[in-house]
């Protein structure tokens, strides 16, 4: 397998709230066919999937807790962390864990969409960031 | 928020066993400090951290099912699809659903590693990828 992820799926429960809430966020959802939102992130692509149906697809049922797979926004300056989880909180998601320093130099903090995924929100100045928004770890 | 995902971060029970699991598949672990494995995935980044520290990073508790957000790897031919499904399996995962004809017209399969995160295997010539194996949505 080459490095790459092509595309994160949420399962979800409320297709039309989740893509309400991730256009709020800022997000432009492609209407490629009913029943699923797509956006595309870059190099990869943001997939909103009703529950059952991904459930039915791949023969397997989702927990409903927190999933422990969950995603990161590395942001550009340590201010937008802070504006980022507030975007999420007025958008209909929840700040899980307000903006601060973190453990590993950097800051950051949590939110939540409103199926409660996590999300973290970092300025981590030893991953830069390119023009494109490409994350690298260091050499 | 720009339209990035920077990091996906896996929770794991058993870190060494995963990295291996990850390592087998091909990628390429970078060292950067102990308790954590991260993999350049183009630009992106895949983390592998244990459970109990961002279970008390964030304050939150994952569930143990498997987690309804989950990853797919597209492939540039049909014939990888069921390539990369048997390496999973060599590796140490297991194909929860064989390569086959997708309802969308593509030919896909899934895939579970060892702690049963889902990844979808997929052929989809209506989403290209380029040379660099970024992906994108039909215009």
């Amino acid at each position: 397998m080459d490095p790459r992820i092509s595309i994160i799926t949420i399962a979800v429960d409320d297709l039309d709230r989740m893509a309400a809430f991730y256009e709020a966020m800022g997000l432009v959802r492609h209407r490629i066919r009913d029943g699923v939102a797509f956006f595309q992130m870059g190099g990869a692509i943001l997939s909103l999937f009703p529950r059952a149906s991904a459930e039915k697809d791949a023969g397997i049922a989702f927990g409903t807790a927190p999933p422990r797979v969950y995603l990161a926004y590395n942001t550009r300056t340590e201010a937008e962390v802070g504006e980022v989880l507030a975007l999420a909180e007025s958008s209909g998601g929840r700040i899980v864990k307000p903006a601060g320093r973190a453990f590993w130099g950097g800051w950051y903090g949590y939110f939540a969409d409103p199926e409660h995924n996590l999300w973290e929100v970092a300025h981590n100045p030893d991953f830069p960031l390119d023009a494109e928004g490409r994350i690298s770890l260091p050499a």
